[in-house]
């Protein structure tokens, strides 16, 4: 059901940013309904002038590996489930590819379950 | 009135891009209430490592052809025409560029009307 | 609070880019209740057959100056502030980088103030 879009800045290995895609499904997983194989990922990376952030804001300081989470999924979840996935996004991150805490940036975005087709020109969930 | 975003993998040609774009404009035109000259899309195409897919969820058997098409517009279409959304966009890819139906994934992303500007600096929908 | 992704055609310097993404910003701060150092951007370019326009929907006259201006915030502002951030974008970005008012599109995206994690794994405004 989710839909997730993770921009970075460019300069990190593959292996550094299949561990973000993979850490940020595995949260998903463990606290937000979401099934093991129902995983659409975009990861890009972009040059420094592409991705601009402000380094303090909050007094969270963020550094060049900062990343942004943006997640599209259906509006089923509550806060409970909202504060369990920051939380374990940003502890399986500080893992693999160990980032730090303060450079997990997530923003979630909801739709409705009627908004989805996973294909065969079908409201998957509405049917 | 949308704003679509098609993300697939690398290695299309720039026909079989186009086609998917034109397929998409033509069924929300179809279906969705959407005046022929309201097009606005952004097609992008990803590395195999950027753009990560299940190859099976829900028993639906995607291939490297997979297309996402992320449609934001404003939330005044019922469930009927997101219906008749996603059979149109389906069955045109299948027309041109020949997709597979497996392989047309669409999420919807609701807006209100007054949070478009088409220009002037205004709130065209609600002026 | 914001999350803006800009989009705009290839050829342009990054003075101009850095213009877009510096006018927009400013006019968050000036009409949309957005801290100063509440700034995160993505500015990408694209291919002209990546990014497809109407030149003229409702007689709105786009140039290839034309620029996409998503915007995703949480759903505390009313249409007299949407209003007002639209005009103070077209008017900054008619200074500098010098866009005609017609070029400069902006499409809201709202989401709740529990959907945003700036950091150390909670959620920054529910907390």
């Amino acid at each position: 059901m989710p839909f997730v879009n993770i921009s970075l800045l460019k300069g990190k290995s593959r292996e550094h940013r299949r561990a973000i895609a993979d850490g940020v499904h595995e949260a998903l997983v463990e606290t937000y309904d979401v099934p093991r194989d129902d995983r659409f990922q975009v990861i890009k990376d972009y040059d420094p002038e592409e991705l601009i952030y402000d380094e303090q804001y909050l007094d969270i300081h963020r550094s060049p590996d900062v990343v942004f989470i943006h997640i599209t999924a259906s509006a089923t979840r509550d806060l409970t489930q909202k504060k369990a996935l920051f939380k374990a996004i940003a502890d399986r991150l500080g893992v693999d590819p160990g980032l730090r805490p303060q450079d997990v940036q997530v923003i979630i975005a909801s739709n409705e379950r009627a908004d989805w087709s996973f294909g065969n020109g079908v409201a998957t969930y509405a049917v």
